[in-house]
Parts: C-alpha cells; structure tokens; sequence
C-alpha cells in the first residue's frame, strides 16, 4: 500500500520507524510526508525516517495529486476547538478516494457522523485507533469483537495530565505545582489548562461517544467540570478516607439520547478507575451482551500511539 | 450456517436464546443438539431452546452424519486431567470438514498445538473466546487488533473460586469456610480443589501460552503453588498492611522458551490484580510494539460465555 502521511512529528517519526521494521512482513509503503513546518518529501521507493524535504507543496491537493497515495495518515497538530485543519485534511483526502487513519481526536470529537457518511459514499475507510487511548484496541475491539452488541454507555479515566496534577494535590500542591510536574513528565498538552478544564476529557468522550453510541455530539454539547472545580484541600483530606479524586468521562443513554459528562469524582480507592497512574487509561464499557468489560493501558507513549496507526493500516488493507 | 452443540447445560441455554434473540440479523440455526444426559434432538427448522429429545444417537459420528452441521459448538463438562473427551469431539468434527467452537478449557491446555494443525490441514476454523475469561475478547484481541503484535508474556487472575476464597481467608475464614462460600455464590467448579489448588489457573496458563506464545504445553507443567502453599494467618496479617493475596497465573519467556506460574503473590492493595473481586478477572499482556495492555470482565456469568460463543461464530461466518 502507497501511504501518505500530512504531518510529522515524534509520531509520524515512530510510525515510520514501525513501518521500516515491519516491511518484510506488511508491503507498505511510505510515498510522502506533507509537512506545515519542514516541506514536503516524496520518494517513490520509500520516503525514509529522515526525509529529504522539498520546499512545500503549496496545496494538499497538489501534494496527493504527486504523491498518488491510497492511504493517508493525518497526524498534524490538533486545534481542539474545531477540529481543523484535520476534517478538511480528511474531506480532501476523501474527495479523491483516499482511505484515511488520524490520530487525531478532533475529527472524530467533532465531525465523526458526517465524515463517516462521507467515507461510506466514496468507498473509502476510515480509522482512528489512537485518537483516545493511544493505540490500545478499543475501537476495533467493539467492531471486530463484539459483533451484534450495543454500547449502553461508559466510564472512562483518559487525560493523562489531570491525573498528574490530582495526584500532586493530594500530597498538598497546588493546581500549578502539578501543572509542573506533569510538563517535567512531558505527558501536558500544550496548553495544559485544555487538560485540567476536562476539554480533552470532553473531546474524547465526544469521540467515543460518536463512534459506539452512533451520538452525532461534539465536546461543546459535553456537561463538563474540571479541576478548578475542586476545593483544592479534597484530594488530600480524601485520601486520608482511602478516597480518591479522578477526571471521569463517561456517557449513558437517557430517553434515547446520550448524555455526556466530564466531572471529578470521588472514588473509592480500589476502583479500577482510581488506580490508573500517569499515562495509564482506564475505559469501562457497558454493553447489552458482554456486560460490562474494560480495557487498561499501562504507561503507553509515542511507540503505542505509532502501533495504532499500524494496526488500522492493517486493518484497512484487509478489508481492501 | 448450520449448528450443532455437543452438550447442553446452562451455557448451551444461554447460548439457544442468544441465536433466537439475534436470528434476524444473524442467519445461525441449531440443527441438532446431542448430550449424555438428555438424548439427542434434531430440527431441519432450528431446535428450540427446550428440544425435543429422542433416543440419544450412539455415536457421536452418527449424530453429525444425520445433523450434517457446518460448525459444532463443543460444551460438554469438563474432564480437567486431560481435556477428554472433548478432544475427542474435536477431532471427530474435524475429521469430517466441520468447523469447532469450544467453550471448554481442556483442549486448548492440553491439544491446541495438534488441534490447531489438523484444523489448518483440514482448512477448517478453530475458535475458543470463552476459555478463559467467560467470554470477554482475549484471543480474538490478538489475532484481530494486534497485527504483527508479539506477545511476551502475560500475568493474570483468572480463577473466580481462589478469589472469594482468599477475602474470605483476608477476614479470618477457613479455606474450608471459604468454599462453601464460593459454592454459595455458584463460582466454585465441581471439584473446588481443582480451582484451590491452582488447577484451573494451571490450565489457564497453559492455554494462553499455547495460544498466544504457541508454547505447545499442559496444565502440568505450569509450577504450580495453590492456596495451601499459604500461612493461613497471612492474608489477614498481610491485610493490615495494605497488601493483597492473589493466585496469579502468569507466563514469560526465558531463554526461548515459556515460563509457566501459578503462585499465590502478594500485591499491593492498589495493584489492578488486586482489585478483582469474585467471578471478575483480569489480564495482563506484555507485548513488544503495544506494550502491556490489560483486559478486565466485570462480574461475567453465563450470558457472557454464551456471547463469546457467538462471537466466535460470527468470526467463523466472517472467514467462511
């Protein structure tokens, strides 16, 4: 398979790394990297892991019409407002009947209804394995496992920064402190308060939501509290109780609508999802037939997110 | 696709009513049931989920010449020393071009090697979701959603009985106490012992590490310690100190080849085998491109072994 990737960093780099190893075993082919900062690269035998950067290709349009991909990879920076550039990235891609992997949770937090219907209507697939647990199959556990279940709804502890910054505030730091600590971790988005007011919890929520749930939401639509919401002495008194603060995601149906939450809550300490450290995820998912299941990652970073590309390109290239 | 279940107890319901429940969406028909205890049943037009039992056919070959089923799901009751005679049942659907689904441990510890090759060599399907955690999508992660995944190790707590037993035992009870605890709450296999002394974790064990670390071993050589390798006064003194006893089953590899464990192990309480309760269980898999991945199944029952079932054959109408 010719793969194009639109954007390039530490997990475009990863992902071609994998691609490299694999190549005996997977026939895929990276034909070029479109890039907003170093240009753009094209290699017909294979862009390699430290591409030869051409000047940019001014459009997107002109860079598929060189690089004739039939996957592309959309891995650029997330804006979380919107979404964008990604959706636009993915339509175009879409337009010339290119299938489409992101890791980017925008898109799908965002416009999952209208770019799946976009996808059905040219052909194409679409997938999205790393956007809210880096790469741990959740998505593809539901379609490719629990065939004829429906997701009734889910819980779910999966912003890794919030939980950095509640576990500082249970041993006495402050919301900044924490802050701190997690950019020392490097596991903060950019702008870290995106984390603490539960956006990103939101936006994943929304996605997964979207995807299980058939909700057609956006994270805006998300009934969302963070972690200002909190008196900052809880977690510590909490904890003195064997309680424990987490950022909980999680959607039910009501009356045949989903409704969606970001809040802190109060755990007990064994619970599963108070157990979940750093950048382990937790997600629960409650279901008609399997009950309820959950899926643990532990400690994954850029190499898990880069595999769930992999494995969505595997996947589309069995079902092409 | 036409079905035949060797055994019918309360899985098998489970399972007759889930194929009604879904027969519009999907075409699966029972076309015969054959059991010891009841007789044999057949129905061109599907069996219902209270078959009319005739005399039972004498030989299990005669039942599939008259059936003419294109998938057996084997459930018989289990004979853990050495998986008879549900191999057995195995092998004779194989012989004559039938697919298989088991539920059943015993195969998959002590045959899947030669199972798995002569279902290859008579290009049939082999699947077996239910083994080991009722169910919830193990076998079918790896093959479907990790692609290319190697699979290093595993450590898992999956026998329902030694976990009651051993809260019990945390609150001062008797193993013996324990147990008729366990049988209250319908966990216990028939012989407890069997669970107590790490039997069905043994048997566990080796059926992952057949299967995903193609290991080609039995319960027997898993070193095996049960819960009467425990001071009885330990759980509770350990409790104290905010730790937990666990009868883990776990596999790794060294130097080429795989390392078997069933041991009771001390964990903290917070440890995500620790947390499980009763018929609860969790995995862990070390991989070397995802890293480790965990799958936990909360309170599963019958229904959710009767859905791995199903979802085994969904698998099988997916390849066929």
């Amino acid at each position: 398979l010719r793969i194009a990737l639109i954007g390039y960093g530490h997990v475009g780099k990863a992902f071609a790394r994998l691609l490299q190893a694999k190549r005996a075993s997977f026939p895929f082919r990276i034909v070029g990297i479109h890039t907003l900062r170093h240009g753009t690269a094209y290699n017909e035998g294979g862009v390699s892991v430290e591409p030869q950067w051409e000047v940019r290709a001014s459009t997107l349009e002109e860079f598929l019409a060189r690089a004739q991909p039939e996957v592309v990879v959309e891995i650029t920076t997330l804006n979380p407002e919107d979404g964008e550039p990604a959706i636009t990235h993915i339509r175009t891609a879409f337009a010339r009947q290119i299938h489409v992997i992101t890791a980017n949770k925008g898109p799908i937090a965002h416009a999952y209804g209208s770019l799946s219907d976009e996808a059905r209507r040219r052909q194409v697939e679409f997938r999205f394995e790393s956007t809210v647990m880096d790469g741990t199959p959740i998505f593809s556990n539901v379609r490719n496992n629990l065939p004829g279940v429906k997701v009734l709804g889910f819980r779910g502890v999966l912003n890794s920064t919030s939980k950095v910054v509640l576990a500082g505030m249970q041993r006495g730091l402050s919301i900044e402190d924490g802050i701190r600590e997690a950019q020392a971790m490097g596991v903060a988005e950019a702008d870290p308060w995106y984390d603490i007011d539960g956006w990103d919890s939101a936006a994943k929520a929304a996605a997964l939501a979207n995807v299980l749930m058939d909700a057609r939401t956006t994270p805006q639509t998300v009934e969302r509290k963070g972690l200002r919401d909190i008196d900052p002495a809880e977690p510590a008194r909490l904890a003195g109780a064997g309680k424990v603060i987490q950022l909980v995601s999680s959607g039910e149906c009501v009356d045949g609508s989903v409704r969606l939450r970001v809040r802190p809550e109060i755990l007990d300490q064994h619970d599963l999802l108070a157990i979940v450290k750093g950048t382990s995820n937790a997600l629960l998912l409650h279901t008609d037939l399997m009950g309820t299941i959950a899926t643990v990652s532990i400690d994954p970073g850029v190499e898990q997110t880069a595999y769930g590309l992999f494995s969505d390109l595997v996947d589309i290239a069995k079902s092409v």
